[in-house]
């Protein structure tokens, strides 16, 4: 079977792994549609990301929809022929973290296509997986395999909503307008953000940012002042999602945070120079946000109610074979929001 | 009457400036004994903090406790003879943030000692002062002026631990064991936590940290490795409480914290160099800690009750006219904690 | 001018009243449409709720928009010609509750149409009122008077969702859906709640709460089962809000109710029997919830920002000389959601 | 050996039964010390409570400790000398609510002494005992087996006190003096209650109260007036916890909660009738409180670092042989706190 094997820095082949055949308690999956990811794109133009490194070919991918072939012994809640989304996260369940409903902070997480651990976790981008029923999301009736393949990064922005709390009343600033940002501006908008500020040095991501619920949107290549408008009596905004990891968008948002404002830490980036006495006079919290656990089931479930619509925000959908061709599309932020794989 | 005055960085005067009379709702107080502050050292070392420059002369303090000599019109919470602590904070109570309950947030505060706005706000070293009578608060018979005068900086700690949260089966860690980070410590436990840790450089310091309720302290002068032991399963604290303003103190504790730690932030330095990826990936909280407002009044209750003993924080009283010697004294981390004027 | 009048049970009169001239900071508006509210029916049927009783005439209603007619000295965020809804509330800013933030507790309300305090406080269901600027909210060109009039009723719900909590991911059972209830589905709907199950004992209001967000509806005249099969694994509701006041009602609810699930309280009644033990074992929350304080410029802008359809809600305008007659429509929960007066 | 066995009401015998070897993960331990709680009164008593009926002999009692004799295959957090407090609880670690973190909810609890399900859950009242080891917890050297045996119930109090929020600032009302009411004092001082007042109708268990901790007590069989003084301003206590399962105790404290005061129900009754306009118009919130997980190991914790004084509320121990005596007593209020058995 046709899998998206990541071996170093700009090596990315299609190669033939074997999915092997469902135990008890699992499905076997026929992939349809797969998201590229930032992390993906992280493995591939710098093999890894952070202190994170691939030390062995690793098969990619984390944002998968497909069709059950079939079913493993006691599988109950899925049956051959059903369409799901498929979870990447494996949490054990019985850790001092799983136990007490922290499973995105799991001590031993199984998560698809991750170096994290050694051996690393294999991906889902691949014609066959076998995964755990548990993982497997059913979409309703008309739910394309392109909006189901949108769970898995619309729940990381879920899991923001929930770290940041109610959101009645309240006027958000997200920065950084990316797949993450643009979903966080879906999932604010859908549980009822006041006023949703985005930012972005792309007008062609902020113009997306608009079309998926932004009120206002702030191209911030202009400079330090484009936010200054906000900055009046100690800020406007009661809750800021930053969603691109840089520096310079934090600490623009952070003049802007109301006291006591929340401000949801997504993007990932290296170390930052943030201006501690700020921090402390106006009292701003600074909530960091890790991928999701209960908010996958969430994701589905608001798809499959047609709650939200995400479709606005993929670009493209290109066959496996051309993943090399997919993956440089999505790196392209002046053209690519999501690119999807078809397998 | 006398005043201590700061002119510019390293000058400090004993000035003659006259009290006035209260007017309605005033009362005239004799203070006894004033608590040197952090800022207090800033404003004599530096001329200011952060962009916080001296631009006139300025009377120094906000940690005061004296005796009422008169009243203004209309005053009936206190009457003359009667012993009082000085609250520095006057809020305006009608901005949007007092009318939120977030009184230390005023757009129009006025603070003892503070050159944050022009005019200065003149502080509280001073031989008499006039005060509203809302900022005076009666000590209960048998409590000394030299323990008043730490209700000040014990409600900046108090504030700490309503912004840290529940107490209970909490394991703290507090970096920084100067007068805020060692009153962190009084109040952590007199708020229930289950474990306190606490670290500095000064040996002197923490012996202090440890009489006042720290279960373990640790030197961190001995390097990077001091705190491995908290490392394990991602972290061993609950919350941090950090009081230093130092970038290492910080990026340390951040190892130790478990994952949805919350650390408080007190301590004021510059700009700090934070793991952002650590912030993201155990989702931590970093929580601002300005000042205080009704826990002002809970300092003087808890002082009053006698459920904290303050006084082995304090180091020694000097007369007013000592005050630059007071000031170097303050200044000797390895053989002060707290130093107070007497006037 | 003409007002509605109520001097006891049944007796409601349309009288002459003179509205006077804005002092500063206040504002002669002329009233266009006015929601009859339960509370204003109980003055209606029984001449009080609860333990209030009237005392002495009182004009009604406190659900009003209309037009600035004139503006007093200093007003600055409303000119003559400006279309508003006006808040029946009037805190007095200076109380302990109102200087923690909890205006809706002020000791010293004033709020439209309320025998609570004596002499009553007069309400607006007159053709002209002079009331504060700061309870005048402007409209956005295009809405209509009578959505405005909804601005009261919503922001009593939208309190209830900021009591109640983030809705994200929540299953949320509405007990009662009259006026309140049906609102309470569109501000929980507009706030994301994941599921919507609503009950009442007319098919009419039934009908209302489905086209307005309800996902399910339930007739409970049907018995104490209509809700079985919400009882599987301790509860199927995260959230519950209880609009009825009905004894029957909320109890069934608690049975639904997962552990530690939240019931928030709106509706008014008596004395009512709960289950003590079922409230321990399952760890359950009920919170009351009393009008709103920052929720009304929320209302007016959610309403401002077409974020919600409240229309279906409206039964009929009738004209203030058949007040009488609307009242008593009012009261017909078979044919009536709700009732406005035009002036 | 011996254990204690209820078969129907008033019908307590000792019995011998077998305690079985420990398997892998099983410690068997020999019982020295048992308190007698409500619940095992109820049972004595009544034959059960609430809706909970004896339906076949049972071994009561849940509030042990011990001393470790033997351990199963792969037991390495005890061994055999160690000396236990073993916590009656436990969950399944799988269901819904314990993979949320709320173990106290598990959908298949085994949990001592309990008449909940069929077969009931055998007590712990018996000379010797096999528990898992993950249920004993060690005692530092110098902790009492008397004292260890406080740990289940003070668990209790301490779950009520985090159902409550943070301490710090708060007045507390604790209705009901008996072992929970007292402890949950206990619970409430050593995390920092500003200020705690104590009801009950025997003036004996409020003498213990206050040496316990409460600053007042009120002796309410003087009849409703008790608490006039503190309902000014709407109410005077921000926390009250329910120890009585009292309707009059309930409906009296109600009074005196502040506006959105939080009144945590431990205690157990049966239907209650509560005031519904004035839980609105307060907006009172009232939590249930049920059990333990966590608070066990943080009570045997605190008592091993002897934060907390419970041995004033050891009324007598008495010999198992003596059960119904100690039953008798143990239901005698007015002289009467705890009692143990001694095995």
């Amino acid at each position: 079977m046709k899998s998206v094997v990541i071996h170093k820095e700009r090596d990315l082949r299609i190669e033939n792994r074997e999915a092997g055949q469902p135990g008890p308690g699992q499905v076997l999956v026929a992939i349809r549609r797969g998201g590229i990811c930032g992390s993906d794109l992280h493995y591939y133009r710098h093999g890894g990301f952070g202190v994170v490194r691939l030390k062995e070919p690793m098969v990619l991918g984390h944002e998968v929809a497909g069709e059950v072939m079939s079913c493993g012994a006691g599988v109950t809640t899925v049956k051959p022929g059903d369409r799901v989304a498929v979870s990447p996260s494996r949490p054990c369940g019985a850790c001092i973290y799983c136990q007490k409903g922290q499973q995105n902070q799991c001590l031993d997480m199984l998560f698809y296509g991750s170096a994290m651990r050694m051996p690393h976790v294999q991906g889902a981008f691949r014609q066959q997986l076998v995964a755990e029923a548990s993982q497997c999301h059913r979409l309703a009736d008309g739910i394309s395999f392109e909006e189901a393949a949108f769970a898995e990064p619309f729940a990381v922005t879920l899991h923001a909503i929930v770290r940041a709390g109610a959101m009645t009343g309240k006027r958000l600033l997200v920065t950084g307008c990316g797949p993450i940002g643009a979903l966080a501006i879906v999932a604010a908008r859908a549980h009822g953000a006041q006023e949703i500020v985005a930012t972005d040095v792309s007008d062609f991501t902020l113009g997306l940012a608009r079309q998926v619920g932004a009120d206002r949107v702030v191209n911030v290549a202009a400079g330090p002042d484009a936010l200054s408008a906000f900055k009046a009596d100690k800020g406007y905004f009661d809750v800021m999602i930053e969603a691109s990891g840089n520096e310079a968008a934090l600490r623009a948002g952070l003049e802007c945070l109301k006291p006591r404002g929340v401000l949801v830490q997504l993007g990932l980036g290296g170390d930052i120079l943030l201006p501690q006495n700020m921090i402390v006079a106006k009292e701003i919290e600074i909530r960091g946000s890790f991928r999701f656990h209960e908010e996958f089931a969430l994701a589905v479930d608001l798809i499959n109610r047609r709650r939200v619509d995400l479709m606005p925000l993929l670009t493209e959908v290109l066959p496996v074979d051309d993943a090399v061709k997919a993956f440089e599309l999505a790196l392209d932020r002046g053209r690519a929001m999501k690119v999807q794989l078809a397998f």
